[in-house]
């Protein structure tokens, strides 16, 4: 029996990788002032300097536009102004501040799933920018318990289950990602609704599970969620 | 009766400011290269910036990087180098990888409490950096909850306590800052110990409490806690 289901915030109820991947074209188009960018664009250079400025600064907007400070130095060997430097901050300012876009269907989907169960929202980034979020968006009261995390992998998805008194088997997760919401908790013998979002960070694909398992639904919309549990409840013994 | 001890983390448990004020200082060298800062440094002008970017960074080394970015693109109007800023990135980096330092005498004044309270770390800041600060400490097993909080003022104390199922009378908040640590504490009802330390973030001492309070004791080392928290729960009545 499933007691209780999570909820991811980014790109799952509310708008957010079209933010990152604005900033980043905005970007790519300072930095084309400076080198000849050709056809791989910034991508594979960005993604660079964020995976291995993960380490040190985990998710989120403020290490990005750090990162993007680093790239654009280090691509232009140092010649970059410090206006347009100056830009980049604002361009990650810019993240910080956009406006909370509940994705369409999302508060009816989660307010018909929190009429038959317990919800906690599990989000992954930025403390401070996630509560924003969280309380921008409107939904925080359907919530029991808010989780912002650094990582969602096995060790927190395991804490989490501790600290809310429920066993795998009594947990679905419903989320954008397979890599940080799904195959995690699958994988330990939970249940996982996926709704994919048209666009994913690039580091978000990086995970072991294929298209389908057993323990998990895929569904286009937000609308579709609230079947999908159920359908999972019943698969999880009524 | 006080049933919960809450200790603070920065400054408190482990060295923190002085990584801070290391790194202003090394800014303030690098940006007398361009600019006569005269007497006054550039304090105030960092200390402006970096309080007009909190409502969007929140606390921690990240958000003091990227101010430290903006304070010095601004004073030098826009002459400094590319390579000067990312020696700015750099001592950002500097802070976020410094090595965790406890107080001396702080594992066994903990160690002490823990013996006859329930404890609880409260620390405010990055929640990434947070976590690796605490997980280097070797001290996070004494602790029965760790929570990494984006603001310490009277609304975060009270959702803890009701998260803990604990009154405020029943909870002490042992730390160095009078402004986060004790001040919302004393006046929901809730007792503190306060240990000052030899440095304090300007931003820290705004708070509106005095020297003294009729629910706070001062003492000078991590040595007094054990006896001061005692000496309180006489207070609290046993």
């Amino acid at each position: 029996m499933i007691k209780m289901v999570g909820f991811d915030g980014d790109d799952t109820l509310w708008h957010s990788e079209g933010y990152y991947q604005a900033a980043h074209a905005a970007f790519s188009e300072i930095l084309g002032h400076y080198v000849d960018l050709g056809d791989r664009g910034l991508h594979d250079d960005m993604l660079l300097t964020e995976r291995r400025n993960l380490a040190l600064f985990g998710y989120g907007a403020k290490g990005m536009t750090l990162s993007m400070v680093e790239t654009a130095i280090a691509l232009t060997d140092a010649r970059i102004s410090a206006k347009d430097i100056h830009r980049l901050v604002e361009i990650g300012k810019g993240v910080l501040q956009h406006p909370v876009e509940l994705l369409p269907g999302i508060r009816e989907a989660v307010e018909a799933v929190a009429d038959e169960h317990a919800l906690v929202l599990i989000t992954k980034g930025d403390l401070f920018h996630q509560e924003k979020k969280v309380a921008r968006s409107g939904l925080a009261d359907l919530f029991r318990r808010i989780e912002i995390v650094s990582e969602k992998n096995a060790d927190t998805y395991r804490r989490l289950f501790e600290e809310f008194a429920v066993t795998p088997a009594q947990f679905a997760m419903v989320g954008n990602s397979l890599r940080s919401d799904i195959e995690p908790v699958v994988r330990l013998g939970g249940w996982g609704v996926h709704v994919p979002y048209h666009v994913t960070w690039s580091h978000e694909l990086d995970h072991g599970l294929g298209d389908s398992h057993e323990r998990m639904l895929t569904v286009e919309s937000p609308a579709g969620i609230p079947a999908a549990v159920r359908a999972l409840g019943e698969l999880a013994g009524g």
